[in-house]
């Protein structure tokens, strides 16, 4: 059986691996249009905030190990163009410029996302960069070098603007960051992401909300970024807007999409072609909480589609049961950290939230060390259901998280959940853990 | 209606607190045969550790606020001696001297444990402790003050000797410490217990296993700790051998006891006595993963079951749904945990279990100050369930075993564990959580 697979990164090398481990005899081809394949995007940023490391560390598994010691036939620099679902083939050009076609039995499609860039002038001037494959690292890590970037602007202020403002200021670069919208972490209730906003401010990163990029200029030696009402001078530009499905290879296919133009796949990864399926951040998941799709673009799920696709194919029947949206990220000293859904999210979804913020302490009473920890909990008054939670704080919250996200998986009540049974130490955390205290003060709501 | 607690720690002052707040005008007098309420226990061996600190500290609440801001008759210094179940009354006798016989409605008992003193020569000479109560701390903290002690040796290898073997060290005392039996941490596989050790010895603590005590000897300047086959001069012994429910006053009353002779609760905390409950480290309570009765006298069960007790007093029908017996300690550099069941008491408990020991890094690949984690997981062959989880590594397993934890109370199966959505970003973990691949590798085995 032909097994051809569209996109080299997480989904795709995880399903060609598998599937070789499932089955040795599988004719697979892999098409990745970069020469970059199995890297570890998400260190990107660290990677970037110190000069003496070289972006290639962040390569995971290299193109020859898939080749030679996997036996997977691995075409980098192979920019599938089309797909014929009824001829079932993929047609395409390679970087030297040679036409191919390929037949399939069995397709994937994991062509990932790409930065939102906006039809606006100057997005495309030289130290403009936008932050997704590992080229894009290469080149701003470049760029910082042989420009000597004292200054960089980052429009955008998500999880990739935040974490590119903690590395650039880690090289010692003046950094202004840009969004149109008028409020800091807008999924986020206020007093929480008040807490980041000061930790990203305190770190001399200068916020400016509500301020629409109009164009980029450049003269002799600066970019000029432009807003209606100021504009800021710069040796560079990072812009983080946000990703987008790339699922237009899908759609030109017939394929269907879903939510946010994702492709849609149901909980075998298959798209509405019998014989293709999609997994990554091209494709969409259900949501355990509301078993409704979501579009939620993140590393882990797409390494378990890419399984659950190359088990499929192998004929094992998988379907995965979805993701709870669980995410970390950390900015300077914090670690900010959210599962399932947001009070917008839950009352959109149709259930009758209550909702709770605690503040509390990190560690044991009396033990030293210990800093501000913040816990918002979202429980359904109807059924009693914990809906999701989110953390602030400078330690424990990135893996706080997932306790409440393990009970979203096991669709347990807010009643059951403050019932764990959790550890306690002095130096981690109080006898009562901040989600269980966060847990008992929403019970009361409930 | 009459309350009396006998215990003014963990479970007894939780439950007085809370009773107060649910029926402000019920009568409750608490006694403590000591003068200490409401202090961090667990803390003790971190203020131990920093000679400028006062053992005071660790008073969460004091019992002034407990006697004049809540209204409490909280008693110190009264010494319950029986307990009458037939007339409803308490007897005992002051510090002063004073006898006292008080009649109740409900009667709490939240006497608490002991540490285990063996009946042998010299285990009560001067210099010879154990650390259960705040005044053990205390004594302790002054004695080696006063005695200037610069060798210690601690009889015993659990969390508690351990835990004090740390915060020897950090006073620059030399530790030896010495049990019967003949391997480190019993409960750990060997794999993983040698991580632990090598860590201890490789901070200068002299570990000698199997080797019984004897008798302890004093001299003018130094006690001698003798077993058969050898001795160890010291300034100071720490008996840490382990504790017993304090359940006599209960067995005296015609109370049932039950598992490891703790008092047996239902799952109400109330005891073979209508009128009786038992709560904290002299009750026992149900296994969630076996449903079956278990001891493991832990700080947080303990204000849990204090708070049901009060509920159930106040005739709001608390049912606990019982333990995991998460627990972890710190060790040095080391982060110790474990939950549920291990696999000797997954056999005994009547399962089928399948057991796998992973190494794995706690960061993200190519991410700086990355260190081993280590994760044992045991699933149930027959169900698919999963049973308990043990984690050792320098960081982020204190936290990480409460994702086990939370599927252990949602009776998971190890296939919905390994399907959950745990967050990920390069400082704080690989893509896969380490649990998530300990559960991958145990459903090859199940």
């Amino acid at each position: 059986m032909k097994f051809l697979i569209i996109g080299g990164d997480a989904a795709g090398m995880s399903a060609a691996s598998r599937a070789k481990r499932n089955n040795p005899d599988l004719d697979i081809k892999a098409f990745e249009k970069t020469m970059d394949v199995s890297y570890s995007a998400c260190g990107m940023p660290y990677n970037i905030a110190d000069a003496n490391r070289e972006i290639d560390d962040l390569v995971v598994r290299h193109a020859s190990v898939f080749r030679e010691k996997q036996g997977i036939n691995l075409l980098t620099g192979y920019c599938v163009e089309s797909i014929d679902p009824n001829n079932k083939t993929v047609e395409g050009t390679s970087l030297k410029g040679e036409a191919f076609q390929f037949p399939y039995d069995k397709l994937l499609i994991a062509t990932g996302g790409s930065p939102t860039i906006p039809d606006l002038p100057g997005f495309d001037l030289p130290g403009v960069m936008a932050l997704k494959s590992l080229d894009d690292g290469r080149k701003i890590k470049t760029y910082i070098k042989s420009n000597n970037v004292k200054k960089a602007v980052i429009i955008g202020m998500g999880y990739i603007g935040l974490e590119m403002c903690e590395a650039l200021r880690a090289r010692a670069i003046e950094v202004d960051m840009v969004k149109p919208g008028p409020v800091f972490l807008p999924w986020m209730e206020e007093k929480m992401s008040d807490a980041v906003r000061k930790e990203v401010e305190s770190n001399n990163v200068k916020l400016h909300l509500g301020h629409q990029v109009q164009k980029i200029e450049s003269n002799d030696q600066h970019l000029e970024v432009i807003c209606s009402d100021f504009s800021i001078e710069t040796d560079m530009v990072l812009v983080a807007m946000g990703i987008k499905p790339n699922s237009e290879l899908a759609a030109q296919a017939g394929i269907d999409l879903g939510i946010k133009n994702a492709i849609a796949v149901d909980r075998k990864l298959k798209t509405s072609d019998e014989n293709i399926y999609a997994a990554g951040d091209c494709a969409d998941a259900y949501h355990v909480v509301t078993g409704q799709k979501t579009w939620i673009p993140l590393a882990l799920r797409a390494n378990r589609a890419g399984w659950a696709v190359a088990d499929n194919v192998c004929g094992k029947e998988v379907e995965l049961p979805g993701i709870t949206g669980t995410a970390v990220f950390k900015v300077f000293d914090l670690e900010v950290a959210r599962t399932g859904l947001t009070l917008e999210e839950a009352i959109k979804s149709g259930f009758d939230p209550a909702n709770v913020i605690i503040k509390t302490r990190s560690r044991a009473h009396a033990h030293p060390g210990a800093s501000v920890i913040w816990v918002q909990m979202i429980g359904d008054k109807k059924t009693g259901r914990l809906l999701g939670a989110q953390m602030v704080g400078k330690e424990g919250a990135a893996h706080r998280i997932n306790t409440p996200a393990v009970a979203l998986h096991g669709r347990m009540t807010v009643e059951e959940f403050y019932q764990t049974d959790l550890a306690y130490a002095p130096p981690f955390g109080p006898v009562w853990d901040p989600t269980l205290t966060a847990a008992n003060q929403l019970l009361k709501k409930m």
